[in-house]
């Protein structure tokens, strides 16, 4: 322990880096009991555990994907994010590892690769259960819901055989830009995700092509000048207004050679490509949340701002699903619901029982 | 760039570490332009600078204390902090380091060793004239006031000639545990940082005494137990119930021989000692924040919990200092408090610009 150590060492914890990743799933089915019942495994549902194991509650975490991380892991791994109070620049990968290893001592169980299709009262008791589309059933004391934008997909372009190159020569996502070196890519879309990658991907690739149905593009202003300056550097070529029309190649062998695209008139062009990234946003499902009762606001979960009670007793929204005035979708906010969302929790889990407040510094977390 | 680090190199952003402390105040005096203003340079006020800086507005940062921090500098910048998300464990003098990292690009103006005496508003221009007691006036579209506890200092004892030996052999706080080693050591108080220091030095000083008025102690459960533990060993020893009654060895060079201590009857012991860390709590001060006319709740100032806005236009209250409903006293809920302050700020310093919002993904940092 030095002043000037700033450094994780996730030896501590019983975890090695990056394990996040292979957190071992609890298998799915069979009857659960649990003070918590966390929806969603996104860095908000992640922090929301710690905060949980801080105040000596159990959680179980249930996520759509096959891994903890949500967004972060699922869609840009490798981007760097700056606004996490104290980290001045992390890797979205990094955040849920060190997330997860904050998480790790309290031992949460996770339940991944479920949508969760039911949420019921026992009318009884208070408690929720929690059910998943793989049969498994939670009953917790208080149920968090930090379903980010729901269960979610990006959009795949409608077309024919895509299916075959999927994962092997289109991607939806950028899990790694090294494997793109040397490439001649093509991507698809008008928003900051096929700007970003444009911009980012433009001195490893050997070619660019931005293909886009309208000349003008929508992501932010600086990245839109920054794109225009490298296609006019010659290291990006914008293919606009085109549409994607077919893919040519080796569909066995998920190899990729032509990208056909088509003006408004018709007018076909063939583009050699050896990998082709629609961005063309997420289609997002919110499932059954939207079917419970909750009070909602456009797709969002209404709640109240100091406690994110929402208007089902024992339910609480966190994160980017939850909405109240001047709400600010930063993961930083999400982190300060979920430990208010916890603290609220706690009173339902333990009721009458008076919290001796402690701060970190004075109990630490197990085995720390 | 790896999806694994989770070091942060300092040299990115042209400070080294633990330089926080070396940052260059700016000279008393003089008049100064800025949007925001922001009274105390803890950890959530330091944070308000990067989030400021992230929505273009410039910021001053003024300071009772000679350097940023606050309490975390000030008070216990060795002891390690467990719920800071995504920092398993930091030391608190390591957090300030991050968070001034992570402003340094958007280049504050530190006005430290200053405290705020006035605050008018020019209501001509809607502006707020900040003063500080070495005649420092600043001009601020908007005021954040994250002062902590306010201006604040140890409680002394009551001991004849205690001043003579303060930062020699009598010290209120612990900045560096090796310089005790091999001492024994006297500590005096029956609450946390009594308890904490008492079990932190136990295997670093030769002797360790704890004196307390009383045979209950007060602090966290666990604590109690460990400092009974080692009670019990041998590695303590408790002299209750005693109160400090004078101190004994050589003034002028600041060389402790003898505490001496009195029970409740006037009895009195010596006690063999090198040094004496008397635990009793901190004497606040807001000082004339008082006199604002801000709506205070029990001597913290009242804030709308979405946007931290005060009872006064333009200025916004963040971290300990405000109060709302079910407030919690965590560094990380004063972060999300920063960033919904700012983003309310930024509507009075630029009113009418529409803001393209953007994930810090999306736009980074200056120089990142």
């Amino acid at each position: 322990m030095t002043a000037t150590s700033t450094t994780f060492d996730p030896a501590v914890y019983g975890i090695t880096p990056g394990a996040a990743g292979d957190i071992a799933a609890t298998p799915p089915g069979g009857q659960h009991q649990t003070d918590i019942a966390v929806i969603g495994a996104g860095p908000v549902g992640l922090f929301s555990v710690f905060e949980a194991g801080m105040l000596k509650l159990k959680a179980h975490v249930i996520d759509a994907l096959p891994h903890i991380g949500g967004q972060c892991s699922a869609m840009y791994p490798e981007k760097p994010i700056y606004d996490i109070p104290a980290w001045p620049k992390i890797e979205a990968q990094a955040l849920i590892d060190q997330l997860a290893g904050q998480a790790a001592p309290f031992d949460p169980v996770w339940h991944l690769g479920q949508q969760v299709v039911s949420m019921a009262r026992d009318t009884d008791t208070g408690d929720w259960l929690v059910g998943t589309d793989k049969a498994t059933q939670i009953r917790a004391k208080a149920v968090l819901i930090g379903a980010g934008v729901g269960a979610f997909g990006p959009n795949r372009p409608p077309l024919t055989g895509i299916e075959d190159y999927e994962e092997r020569s289109v991607f939806y996502r950028v899990a790694r830009k090294e494997a793109f070196r040397g490439k001649r890519v093509v991507i698809a879309g008008g928003g900051d995700s096929a700007l970003d990658w444009a911009i980012e991907l433009a001195d490893i690739a050997a070619a660019i092509m931005v293909i886009h149905r309208r000349p003008k593009f929508r992501g932010a202003p600086e990245s839109v000048a920054k794109l225009h300056a490298l296609a006019a550097q010659g290291k990006i070529e914008l293919v606009v207004p085109y549409q994607l029309h077919g893919l040519e190649g080796d569909p066995a062998a998920g190899r990729l050679d032509i990208v056909t695209v088509a003006d408004l008139d018709g007018n076909v062009r063939r583009l050699d490509a050896d990998i082709l990234l629609p961005f063309f946003g997420l289609s997002m499902n919110l499932g059954p949340i939207l079917e419970w009762g909750l009070a909602l606001d456009q797709h969002h979960i209404t709640a109240e701002p100091t406690t994110m009670a929402t208007s089902l007793p024992g339910v609480f929204a966190i994160g980017d699903i939850a909405r109240y005035p001047h709400k600010l979708k930063l993961i930083l906010s999400g982190f300060a619901e979920a430990a208010s969302a916890v603290h609220a929790a706690r009173e339902i889990c333990r009721p009458g029982e008076v919290m001796h407040f402690e701060y970190s510094t004075t109990k630490g977390v197990p085995g720390a």
